[in-house]
């Protein structure tokens, strides 16, 4: 592999791709210069996209595809029919080692299991897990798994819990990133028994101190922690219940300003820094789940995202590769079974 | 039982007990005249509070306890050594038919173990539930279980659905509530077994047209259904990252009026506005968790719950009374039992 970092893209992937997909790597390449690009997709249609930015037409390869996995497909339908695909291409570009990433806005299921298939798990690691960024009240933390894997045991937790860790590392920059289970509180009766488990493996495990212990979901957005761990169930849930309420209390605010003449006068007044709030709860900033656990970094954008969010993922593909994010959990699992101090289980 | 409701109050429970529970009683009071209180606890501090409130007064009785269940205290510690405590007489008053419903302020847990052990199951539901109130864009609806249970099969959700769906006939008034199962996505990959066998139960079931099927995370708030039913972990969950969504804008919104002096401006003009959304989004508006499922009204109001707030957990447990839940859902099961149409699951 060159110095430069090279990422394939799913052109066809996103409620709003090519051009999302060309303006976003044309912003990504301005904050990651020598960063280059193979776009799988229509030429007919990327060509006199790109020709748009010179820049990044220096940077990149079309690769021309003809099928696209659709955002209505289902999986497992994908997973036979959409290997030659733009996103069944750009995801075998990084099996062949032609591309050290890929990023897709398109359909999650199908980029899961594609990934999953062609480039099978990281050693040691059983289950891929979704991972995010989420807002707090003092910076920002990751949340893992949101939405993978319906039933996690104790040893996908411990797992989730370490590459966690790393990727907290390695994008929110943290030298030492403190990890959290979710629960519903500390009490002697709550919590299962897989999530007793795999707290008391972490409790004597890797991140020594750093173990938070359980956290609650109003603590996600505190900052208690920079790492929450949960099952997908859980943590799908909490992620979609996020955005329910934050649309329920901008609706509310909404109305609030209409409610008035003096409240919409208050509105003009205060529009920048409202501008400025919604800057900072701006989804194009969260946006990018990243595959953690296949073999391969695989960043999901957004399908509806915008080309900054489509550059913010780009970023974490970047960041990840960079990092050397799969080595970082290689070399963690491996100081695990040396150490072994896995009395409760089985890694 | 006389025309006119009696309700048991734990005088001590909550952070501002004595005072909210005496405050609390008048203003329901007012709301539903005829209500008559036993009021549990320490009657020296106890006394003077209430002659503060002659009509009170006269609709209350003053029973003298000597302990009290601390917040602090383990349910089992609780059940142990609480029963002759402030909360612990009054929910006996449920049991030997002196009142009609509990009303605390007091420990969750304790509340719960103490009422399941003291007032057993109503026939047919093996496990209690808690729900409350939730707001939507366009109103209010109900969801459980919030956290009584961690673990849930199949019929416990049905039960809880079965549950809900009378809770939201007395409580929001609906005379046809339109009941959804929380899940994470409806294609096929998704959710637990147990999920789908409650979903093919309820979708041939009681509530015919009336079951919507799964809603997710991000559905609660839109009010799509008027009863979300879930298991207690992740119901516990989702409300309390709610919470903390809901704090982490509040935050972000104080820190925006403060940012410049137009919106120090704008924050003068609309403040009448903006205290009209913060009632709209009270909390106390939404005080009062129902434990469902006991053989008796047990309503648990929130801790640092203001007087406003236990009133209102005061008025849950009277139109759950005067609407006769526990016949009503009593009714439902029978029908249930009468018409198998119950395949999938034994009831």
């Amino acid at each position: 592999m060159s110095q430069n970092i090279t990422l394939a893209l799913d052109g066809m992937g996103g409620d709003h791709a090519p051009s999302v997909v060309v303006e976003g790597a044309s912003l990504a390449l301005e904050r990651y210069p020598g960063t280059r690009f193979i776009i799988y997709g229509q030429t007919q249609v990327l060509a006199p996209l790109l020709s748009k930015y010179p820049k990044l037409s220096q940077a990149s390869t079309l690769e021309p595809t003809e099928s696209v996995v659709t955002s209505d497909m289902k999986p497992s339908y994908a997973l036979r029919n959409g290997r030659q695909s733009s996103m069944g291409l750009a995801i075998d570009a990084v099996h062949k080692g032609i591309a050290d990433g890929v990023v897709s806005a398109g359909n999650t299921g199908a980029l899961m299991v594609i990934s999953r298939f062609v480039l099978k798990m990281l050693e040691g690691i059983d289950r891929p897990a979704i991972v995010s960024l989420m807002p707090t009240l003092n910076g920002e933390s990751v949340m893992l798994d949101l939405g993978a894997n319906v039933d996690c045991n104790q040893e996908h937790l411990v797992q989730f819990a370490i590459m966690g860790e790393v990727f907290a590392r390695l994008i929110l920059g943290k030298r030492h990133p403190i990890v959290g289970l979710l629960n519903i509180g500390s009490e002697e009766i709550k919590g299962s028994d897989t999530l007793r488990q795999a707290y008391g493996f972490l409790k004597n495990g890797p991140f020594e101190d750093r173990f938070y212990g359980f956290v609650e979901g109003n603590q996600i957005h505190q900052g208690v922690v920079d790492v929450v761990v949960t099952d997908g169930f859980t943590g799908n849930v909490a992620l979609k219940t996020m955005e329910g309420t934050a649309k329920l209390i901008a609706e509310f605010v909404r109305r609030t300003f209409k409610s008035s003449w003096m409240a919409k006068l208050a509105y003009l007044l205060s529009r920048r820094s409202i501008k400025n709030l919604g800057l900072r709860l701006d989804p194009r900033r969260y946006n990018g789940a990243v595959m953690l656990g296949v073999n391969g970094i695989v960043v999901k954008s957004h399908g509806g995202t915008d080309a900054l969010g489509f550059a913010t993922a780009i970023g974490f593909a970047v960041d990840l590769v960079k990092g050397q994010f799969r080595q970082k959990v290689l070399a963690e699992m491996d100081k695990i079974r040396n150490t072994h101090h896995i009395a409760p289980i089985q890694l």
